[in-house]
C-alpha cells in the first residue's frame, strides 16, 4: 500500500487546517491548539495522529457531543496540582490552558500534576511531553481511551489502550521521548488490517470466547490483549487508576457508555506529573543530566535505536522541504473544505 | 524441587533475624528495618526477598561495602522534595527515615518525590509502595540495578533489571500493587536454572553474539531482555533516568562499576513519586476512588488476578499460622547465627 506523498508548506498546511477547523465551528483557541498538534505529528510522518485527524474533528462536530466553542477553566489552588476543566471541549485547549500554571508549580514544588477534566481526546500525548522537555521537565503522561483490552489472563475487555508517555530533557538535542499504547497493538491498526482482508499477528488480540485469534474481524469482535503479559496488564489497570478515579473523571468503561455507540473519540481525562531537575539537583544538574548522556551513547552505540528517533529524523528531514502528506488525505481535506465553505449562507 | 517446610512464630522470627543482624554488626535501625522487610517478604510466601536475604546481608557486610551504622540525613527543604542521604547504608533505614515528611509533603502539596541516595538495595520495591497505599497515598518507585539488560534491538547490557512499582490504597482492603522488573526474568531465576541445569524460556535473554539462548550459562555471559520488546525497554530506560541522573545518583553500568567485581547487592539511588487523593479529590473522594472497585471487579469477576492477589492470599492464610520457612533456610540461618556467637568475645 504505496501512498503517493505530496509536500505543501507548513504555513499553507496550518492555513488549511485553521480554515477548516473554523468554518466546521471550532472557536479559534481550539482551532489554534488542534492544528498545532497535527501539523506537529505530521512533520514527524506519526501520519496516524497528523492531518487525516483533521477529518476526525470535523466529523464528531457533527455529531454533536463536543462543545467547539467550550472555554477551559483553571485551577491552581492546590501548591502541586493544576486542575483543567476543558468543559467538553477537546483537550489540547484544555493543556495549553494549564501549561504555563503546570511549569510554574513545577518549578516552583520540584514536582507537580496536572489533571484535564472533562475533555475529548484525540491527540498523541508526546507532543505534550515534548512541550513540558522544551521547558527542562521531566514528565509522564496517561490517559484512558474506551474499553476494548482485556486483563492478562482474562478474555473480556477492562481496559483502554491507554497510552503511557514520558519525557525527559536533553540540552542541546532532541528530547529522549516515548509515547505507547499499553496494549500490544492500536485499535486502528487491526481495523487497517480487517479493511485490507489480512492476518493480525497473533498476540494482538483474542476472539469473543476468548481464543487467541489472527482473524481481525473477530479481534474487534473479541478483546484486544496488552503488550507484555501481566506487566503490560498492570500498566494499563494503573493508567485508567490514575487519569479516572485519581481525578474523578471516567475510566475506559465509563467513557464508553458515555459515547453510546456515538462512535466519536473518548470522552475522559488525563493525568499529567512533571519534575524540575534544577529543583532536584541544583549546582549539579549540568553534570548530572549530561551523565545519561552516557546511557543514550551506550544504547545508540550497538545499533539500537533511541525511542522517538524515526520521529525526529523524519523532522528534521522535513524542515526544509515542508509536509509530507498523502495526496489522496489532500483532496480528501480540500473536498471537505470546499463542502463547508458551500454550506456557509453568503 | 519441593522443598519441606517449617512454620515458625513471626516473633520467633524476628527475634532471630534482630539477633542475627545486630551480631553481624548493623546498628539498633538498619537491623530492625531489614528485618521488618524480610519478615513482610516471607509472610507473604515472597520468598526471594524473604528471610533468605538475611544470608546476603550479612555476607555483604564482610565484603567490607556497605556501612551498618549509616545515619541516614533527610532534607527536606524544598516544598515537594524529601531528600535522603544513606551513606552508604542499606536502603530501608533511609525510606523509614524519610517516610514521615514524605506523607506530610504529598499531603500538603497533592503530589511530593523522595529521592533516596547512595543506599545499597535488596528488597522488594511493595512493601514501600504499600506503606504509603497504608498512608492513603497512590505512589511509584522505582530503582535501578547492576548493568545485565540489552536494549530492544541491541546485544549489550545498557540497563539493570529496574524494577518499577505501584501502590494504590483500597478502602477496607488490601491495596492494589504490582513490583516488577522491567526485565524479562529475575537474574536470580536464569541462575536458579543454571545451577540446575535446565534451559530458560527464549526471550529471556541473548548469548554474547547476541543470540537469542536457551542457555542459562550463555544468558548469565551474554545479556538479559526487557519484557515487552521496545515498550518494556523504554521503560527501563527511563528507571534508570529517574533514579540515576534526576537524583544524582549511579545509574546500572556505574553502580556495576563501583561494585567492581566485590558482587555485593547494588548501590545506587532510588526514587518514589506519591499523590495524595483527598488533594485531588477533596468532598468526592470516597466516591471517586470508589469508581476504582469496579475496574478490580471486572478483572477478578472474570477470573483473571490482580497484581499482587497471590501474596495476599498467603498473607492472610499465614495470619494464624505463622510464617512458612524451607527448613533448609532455617538450618543455614541457624548455623549462621550460631557461628556469630562464637565469634564475640567472651
Amino acid at each position: 500500500m504505496t501512498q503517493a506523498i505530496e509536500y505543501i508548506s507548513f504555513e499553507e498546511a496550518r492555513a488549511l487546517s485553521l480554515e477548516l477547523l473554523t468554518l466546521a465551528g471550532f472557536s479559534k483557541g481550539h482551532a489554534e491548539t488542534i492544528a498545532a498538534s497535527v501539523l506537529k505529528a505530521q512533520q514527524d510522518e506519526c501520519h496516524s495522529h497528523g492531518l487525516y485527524r483533521l477529518m476526525g474533528c470535523v466529523k464528531t462536530l457533527q455529531v454533536g457531543k463536543v462543545d467547539p466553542n467550550a472555554e477551559p477553566t483553571v485551577d491552581t489552588e492546590t501548591p502541586g496540582i493544576v486542575r483543567v476543566n476543558s468543559h467538553y471541549g477537546y483537550s489540547l485547549m484544555g493543556f495549553h490552558a494549564g501549561l504555563p500554571h503546570f511549569i510554574e508549580k513545577t518549578k516552583k514544588q520540584g514536582v507537580a500534576a496536572m489533571a484535564i477534566n472533562n475533555c475529548f481526546h484525540f491527540s498523541a500525548l508526546w507532543p505534550e511531553v515534548e512541550a513540558l522537555a522544551d521547558a527542562g521537565l521531566v514528565s509522564f503522561a496517561v490517559t484512558p481511551s474506551h474499553c476494548w483490552v482485556a486483563p492478562a489472563g482474562g478474555t473480556k475487555p477492562s481496559f483502554g489502550t491507554n497510552p503511557f508517555a514520558f519525557g525527559w530533557p536533553r540540552a542541546g538535542k532532541h528530547p529522549f521521548i516515548f509515547d505507547f499504547a499499553t496494549s500490544a497493538s492500536a485499535r486502528g491498526e487491526i481495523e487497517l488490517h480487517r479493511r485490507a482482508g489480512k492476518p493480525i499477528p497473533l498476540g494482538w488480540a483474542i476472539d469473543a470466547e476468548g481464543n487467541p485469534t489472527t482473524d481481525a474481524e473477530a479481534a474487534l469482535n473479541g478483546a484486544m490483549l496488552t503488550f507484555g503479559g501481566h506487566k503490560g496488564s498492570a500498566l494499563s489497570a494503573m493508567v485508567e487508576l490514575l487519569a479516572g478515579p485519581l481525578i474523578n473523571d471516567m475510566m475506559s468503561s465509563e467513557s464508553m457508555e458515555f459515547d453510546d455507540g456515538a462512535g466519536v473519540t473518548p470522552c475522559h481525562g488525563e493525568l499529567l506529573i512533571a519534575l524540575d531537575p534544577q529543583s532536584f539537583l541544583g549546582a549539579s544538574m549540568t553534570e548530572s543530566m549530561g551523565r545519561a548522556e552516557k546511557l543514550f551513547s551506550s544504547i545508540t552505540d550497538q545499533g539500537a535505536r533511541l525511542p522517538s528517533q524515526r520521529r525526529y529524523e523524519a523532522r528534521d528531514r522535513n524542515k526544509d522541504k515542508g509536509l509530507p502528506v498523502q495526496a489522496a488525505l489532500l483532496v480528501d481535506l480540500r473536498a471537505m473544505l470546499a463542502e463547508l465553505k458551500a454550506a456557509v449562507p453568503a
